[in-house]
Formats: structure tokens, C-alpha cells, sequence
């Protein structure tokens, strides 16, 4: 393997990296790396056999039971030990019939989705004046009471960030706005998708009734209609905008869901492992490419990656955690179930397949010298050092609740929330070169991890 | 007027232009249409307006009325002359439920449209075998009988052109491909959409059965459902892929249509007057803005802005046709009632709201110093020349049949096809900057066209 790499005459390269890093590394590791960014085949064969041959993963549902059976002969016929299916139960939400028109003074339809626990309009649908709030801050300033009757139109807009920052600025009004409509009175609620493109696929997620708030029927519109019905109240004069709401999803119980975990076994299985997560569910109307096959993906090519470089000192377990999109239910069944047991560090790919270009860590400071190794060894993919505390993803609670060192690989999220949560999350929207890039960087960080017998040093 | 030209430091330009001009114009003609380059604000209350106000428009609907009506009233609030409606009746279908799921061996949703034309289903759908086609030229290669029982799936590919001769290339497949399945068997037919991006928003559009054919079911998939079932293919083995599909569209019979017709009466009403054309009828899935709500803006914007640089000597006549999506309907019944009148030159605009590049004509060899004329005025705007021959929009019967001269002012459809019949032909994808070129060069054009005297030479 070396000889074919010096062939392609990285050979400087390979010796500049050696040189600039800290503290010695398995050249294979290196190798092995490179060898990913340039030819990386197994998260492309991942991402498109589950895209392909399973489609759509709703929480709870059998299309997500196909996906972890899909999954487990992947890891099979891969190579990967310890494959176990850890089952759960959670309560499931599933999706409709979904129809809106606006009704007077401009009659047209409109193209919406429900939001993920919505109550239904029933099938006859639900009639009722619109109003329009352009922002959640000015959902907020309505006086009690005075949605009583309408349809609340929340229409806060959302706008690209490269690190996911524009989702906490715009994302309230989806998590939160129909709850806050309804404690005014509102009958419904339709919010501006919470995306950042200007397509007629509306962007579904969860959304959450606070306690003793009664459901209301909740949609997003996608972003043109959005617009429209913004020019409509520009237009209407003195005229009531009034709209016709259908949505009829129902509740289907406590169903059956499950996590997939599959382990790298490491040369002392007594030393805490290195957890790589992502989530093997999806919302319905993709299939599940960004979000998060390409993360399932992504850390399972690493895994492989990290093992063809030489079985690695600790073992490497990936976890395909159930039931993300609907409430972290996979993840908290993880953690339950493994309550108790040492991580060595948990990282999760959960942010699309664009490339990674910054390294957070939750010891940057506390153990700089493991920082300044990682961060050193992945510059040559692109990948900046910061000084950003990392969290972890969603699916990493097992994680958090032990105490693990935590990385962030961060992913340019610039166009994430062009497909998110839409039909449009499909697989022609990968970059193969960027998807080879996660891995390269992945497989580079992990084995450092997974070969390294020291604790990290962290504070508190 | 020409002090606040010359105020906003364009005088250079507007003496060159008159330099470079092969015989004189009114100063005041190219003053307009550089003013309208800057700030017409016309095209866009048109277009704004009826995409809002109205939405889609689909031919012989009641919504198709609505629209003849908002634009009566546009063209009276804007100071049009001879505003009328001329009715007629159309066939008329109308689209139903529409859904396909692959079911084996992957099964899966995909996202369909029904195209125009198509039979039904009926409630319950049809389940069949689906067979694959890569191009029109494989499907011509099969069998008679081959398609007995099955449902042919033509996954002919459009890769987007300036010029729009990709259509030319693809579109075969929509037109005339369902029929062709029909005619060896085939109980349904999916196509590729005619499209050139990769969103989940399949591309309708007509379809057309030939005499003996017994119409089948037909839909478009989006693109990448397309994708996804090619690659079904790819991975099946031995197995046969199976879909449900359900189309329920059905045909309303002879319905009430409508042209609408305006004028800028030109000085000497004797003289064949310059016609406009578009059509105001829409495709029912997007607002019909860029097909064609921008052309409709373009040439009522334009014929203004020759008002305002003075009464022109010849009668300027709009067109917004009805129906033009679904057969032509309105070209055709406003070619019959007029016949016989005498037509100057006919001018379509009917492809989007992107710029100008080409000027074409069908008088560039016959009548080379008005062709030279034109060029030379419109070469500011960034529009080249051509030895390309115009043959007219589809809306242009009229002009075509009496013998006008006819123009087409070429402009840049590299995206067209991007949007062109799916539900994201919506208002937030027309660039403001390029819908008022459009409308500066109309105005250059039809300024020109209107004011002048002497008969166009042409050839045959």
C-alpha cells in the first residue's frame, strides 16, 4: 500500500504532515487516509444501496425496521463484529393527506406538509381567517386570546450559515411557534418552512405543544408560497385573507424501533471504546440521503478505513441510533441501556456530506497537545483548528452522560437547509469528492483515537 | 425626459448608438428603452400581480377566467385601447390524485405528475411490471407486443441548451412517448421529466395519443425518482421491479376559453398593425410566472413604454392568448376569427424572463437594412445578431398565416427547462434585471416596428 502511494507522489506530502505533527503517527493511518479522499467507494456504496434499495426511514414505522435490516447485511458483508439490533418502543406519528388554499380575496393553492406531531383538521379540512406575524418575536406580542378562531401564519425567515447557526435563529418558530399560536386560541398554524431555498418542497421536523396546550393542526409552507401569501396581506386592502387547511395525520401508538451497533473489535477490548453515531432514521418525504444516510455513511466507511490500517488499539463502535427525527428516541435508549459504560469519545455525523472544515473538541484546551495532533493531521483536508467547545450530536447522549471526550468534525452547512427535511434530500444532491473528503478526515481523527492509549484530559 | 437622461451620465452612449445606427430614430424611442432597462416597473406589477392575485391558470378552467379577467383590469388601470375578450371553447381535462410507489423488489414512493391527456387509473390504481427504456430510440426498438401487461418507463434525458434545442431532443419522449408504449402493449407509461435540475417536482405538459391509440395512463417522474429507478434497475438481479401507480384525471369536455386582446392605436389605424403575443393560460401546478405571466408582462410593458415615447404610426396589438398549454386553442381560434387581416410583424414572448441574447427574423436576407437597423439598436442590451430564420411562438398563428414578417427575440433558456411546467414556476425566480432587459429591448424593437412606414421586404 505504500508503494502504491508513493507512486502517486504524495510522497512530500506524507513527509511535510509527518514533520508537522506533534507527536509520532502510524504512517499507514496517513496512507490510509489519502488513499479515502482520493478513492473512498464504501460510504457512496452505503449512501446509495440504503437510498436506492430502502428509500424513506420513518421513525417507528416498517420502512425504518427495513432500513435496519438493510443495514445489518451492509455490516455483514462488510466485515464488521458484534452486529446487534437493540430494539425499543416509542410512540409514532404518521403523515396524511396535506391541502391548503388560500381561499379569499386571492384564491389559489398552496403546498404544505404537516409538522411531526400536528393534529389533524380531519378530512373535511378547517376554514378560518389568516394572520400574518413575520416573525416569532411578534407571535410573542400577541395578547392572549387574540388568535381565537384563526389560522396563525408565522412567516420568520431563515438564512444560510455556514456552521447551522441560521437553525437556532429560525428554528423556534417551527419547534415551538403552533404551540405559542395555540395558548392565543389559533385553530391552526402555518409556518414558513424553516429552510433556505426557493423550492415548492416544503420542509417538514418536529414540533412540540408544551404541556397543557391542546395539538393544533400545524403545517410548513414552502418558501414561494410563502412569499406569495407575504404579497397577499401586502395586497389585500382592507379584505380578510382566509385560508382552507386539510391535514389528517394520525397517531399510531407505541411502535417498534431500534438501534444498530456494530463494533471495529480493538486490540484491548478492556480500553473504553471510540462511539461513532449517526441516525439510520429519516423523515418521510426524502429518502434520508443528508440526513443522515450520508452520516451513517460516513462514519462506517471510517470505521473500515480505520481498520484497514491495522486492527486498532481500542475498539472502534459505530452506532446507527433509531428514531432521531421524532424525539431522540434511539439515542435515549442507547444511553439507558448502556448506562453505565466508559467512553473513550463519542463523535457524531449528522449534518449532511458537504466538507468538514472545522475541528471542535470539548478538550481544546484542557489536553492541547491530543488538540494540536488532530488538528495538524487532518489541515491537509481543508479542515481549520477553532477554539469552539464541541457538544456532540443528537444521537451521542451515551456519550455526554458518561463524560467521553467529544469531537465535532464540523460540515459546511451553507446549503444543508436547502434539502433538509424535504422530498428534495436525495442522493444526487452528494458530492462524491465531498463525501470522500468526510471520510479521509474521519478515518484520519478516529484512528488517532482508536490507537492511542492515554486518557484524554478534560476539565471539571 | 432627456435631461434626466442625460443626468444619469449617459450621453456617450446614446451618441454612439446613434453613430452606429444605419438610418435615424426618434432620440426619444431609445431614451424610453434605456429608461426601462433602469427602472420599468411595469412587467413586474404585471407579473408580480398575476401570480399573485390569480396563480395558476389552466386552460378552461374557471381560473383561466379569472386570469382574462385580472388582466382586462391591469390593461385598463395601465391606458389600453380596444381591450376585449374573444371566447371560445375548448376541450379541457383536469388533473386527479396522483401517486406511484415502487413495490418490489424496493419498495418506495417516487413523486409523479399526471401529463395532459392522460386516461386514469382509476380510484384503485394499476399494478404492473415496469420495463425500462434509456432513450425514445430503445422504446422504438421494442417489440410489437413486448409492452403486453407492462408499464414503460422512458427515462430519456434532457441536458439544458441556450437555446432550447434540448427540448427539441427530449421532448419526443413527453409528445409522443406514452403513445408509442400504448401502441405495443403497454397499460401505462412513466417518463423522465423533461426537465434539466434535480428536484422532486416532476414536469407536466401534453401528451398526445395518435388516432387509434387508446389513450393510457402517463405520468412524469421527478428527476431524481428517475435516477432512483434507473438504479433500481441496476441492482435488481433477476428480479422484475414492480410499481402501483395512480393517475385519476379526467376530462371536463367542451369548457368556456378566452383571448385577450389590447391596443396603443397607432396614428394611421390603415396601417397592418405590429402584434404581441403570449399566453396568459398557466400549466395548474406552478402561478404560471415564468410560463408565461413573464411574457405576457414583457410585451404589455413594452407596448407602454412605446406610448410613452409618443403615439407610434402603427397600431401595437397584444395578444394574451388562452389555452396555449393544452393545444393551442386560443392561437388557433384567433387565427380563424381574424382571418384575412393584415398583420405587420408578429413578435411571442413565451420563454421565461431570462435575458435577450439573439436577435432572429425572418427578413435578415430579404430586408437587410431594417434587419441591420434593429441589430444595431439592440446591441447595447447585449443581444448579438443571427442568420437564424424566426419562425414565431406557438400564439403567432395569425402572423404566421397572413404572411407577416416575424421576429424572435432569442432569449437565454439555459434554465428554462429548469422550472418549465412544475409547481416551482413561481414569481421568486424571475431576476428583476433581466425581465427589464427584456422589456427594453421589446421596446427598442417594437418602437422601430411601429413607427415605421414602408413594408418589409421578404422573400418567397
Amino acid at each position: 500500500m505504500t508503494i502504491r502511494f508513493l507512486a502517486l507522489g504524495a510522497l512530500p506530502l506524507l513527509l511535510s504532515t509527518a514533520v508537522m505533527a506533534a507527536s509520532p503517527k502510524p504512517p499507514a493511518l496517513e496512507t490510509v487516509a489519502d488513499l479515502a479522499l482520493e478513492k473512498d467507494a464504501l460510504a457512496w456504496d452505503f449512501v446509495e444501496g440504503i437510498t436506492t434499495e430502502v428509500g424513506p426511514r420513518q421513525a417507528g414505522t416498517e420502512a425504518e425496521a427495513r432500513g435496519r435490516a438493510w443495514a445489518v447485511q451492509w455490516l455483514r458483508a462488510n466485515g464488521f463484529q458484534n452486529i446487534a439490533v437493540e430494539p425499543y418502543t416509542m410512540p409514532t406519528w404518521v403523515r396524511g393527506e396535506e391541502r391548503a388554499e388560500i381561499t379569499a380575496p386571492f384564491a389559489q393553492p398552496m403546498r404544505v406538509t404537516a409538522l411531526g406531531t400536528s393534529a389533524s383538521t380531519g378530512e373535511a379540512g378547517l376554514a378560518a381567517e389568516v394572520v400574518y406575524f413575520s416573525s416569532y418575536a411578534d407571535l410573542q406580542a400577541a395578547p392572549a386570546g387574540s388568535l381565537a378562531g384563526k389560522i396563525a401564519f408565522i412567516s420568520h425567515d431563515m438564512k444560510p450559515t455556514q456552521d447551522g447557526s441560521g437553525y437556532g435563529f429560525a428554528g423556534p418558530a417551527r419547534w415551538t411557534g403552533p404551540s405559542l399560536a395555540a395558548s392565543k386560541g389559533a385553530v391552526a398554524a402555518v409556518i414558513r418552512s424553516i429552510g433556505t431555498e426557493n423550492h415548492r418542497t416544503p420542509h417538514t421536523g418536529g414540533t412540540t405543544f408544551a404541556a397543557g396546550v391542546t395539538p393544533i393542526p400545524a403545517g410548513a409552507l414552502s418558501n414561494p408560497d410563502a412569499d406569495n401569501l407575504e404579497r397577499m396581506f401586502a395586497r389585500r386592502g382592507e379584505r380578510p385573507v382566509t385560508m382552507k387547511l386539510t391535514l389528517t395525520p394520525r397517531s399510531l401508538g407505541e411502535t417498534d424501533s431500534g438501534n444498530v451497533v456494530a463494533e471495529i473489535t480493538g486490540r484491548d477490548p478492556k480500553l473504553p471504546p471510540v462511539l461513532l453515531a449517526c441516525h439510520l432514521d429519516s423523515w418521510d418525504l426524502g429518502t434520508g440521503a443528508i440526513d443522515d444516510g450520508a452520516g451513517c455513511a460516513i462514519i462506517a466507511a471510517a470505521a473500515k478505513q480505520v481498520a484497514l490500517g491495522g486492527r486498532p488499539l481500542r475498539t472502534v463502535r459505530v452506532l446507527f441510533a433509531g428514531a432521531e427525527e421524532t424525539g431522540l428516541w434511539g439515542s435515549k435508549a442507547y444511553a439507558a441501556a448502556h448506562k453505565g459504560d466508559a467512553i473513550y469519545a463519542g463523535l457524531e455525523s449528522d449534518f449532511g456530506a458537504d466538507r468538514i472544515w472545522r475541528l471542535d473538541t470539548n478538550f481544546t484546551k484542557t489536553d492541547p497537545v491530543l488538540y494540536r495532533q488532530l488538528a495538524l493531521a487532518v489541515a491537509r483536508f481543508g479542515v481549520a483548528p477553532s477554539q469552539e467547545v464541541a457538544t456532540g450530536g443528537a444521537d451521542l447522549n451515551l456519550a455526554r452522560e458518561s463524560g467521553a471526550a467529544i469531537l465535532d468534525l464540523q460540515q459546511d452547512g451553507t446549503h444543508y437547509f436547502d434539502l433538509h427535511h424535504t422530498p428534495d434530500d436525495t442522493l444526487d444532491k452528494i458530492d462524491p469528492a465531498a463525501l470522500r473528503q468526510n471520510v479521509a478526515v474521519w478515518t484520519q481523527v478516529v484512528g488517532i483515537l482508536a490507537n492511542r492509549a492515554e486518557p484524554i484530559v478534560q476539565g471539571k
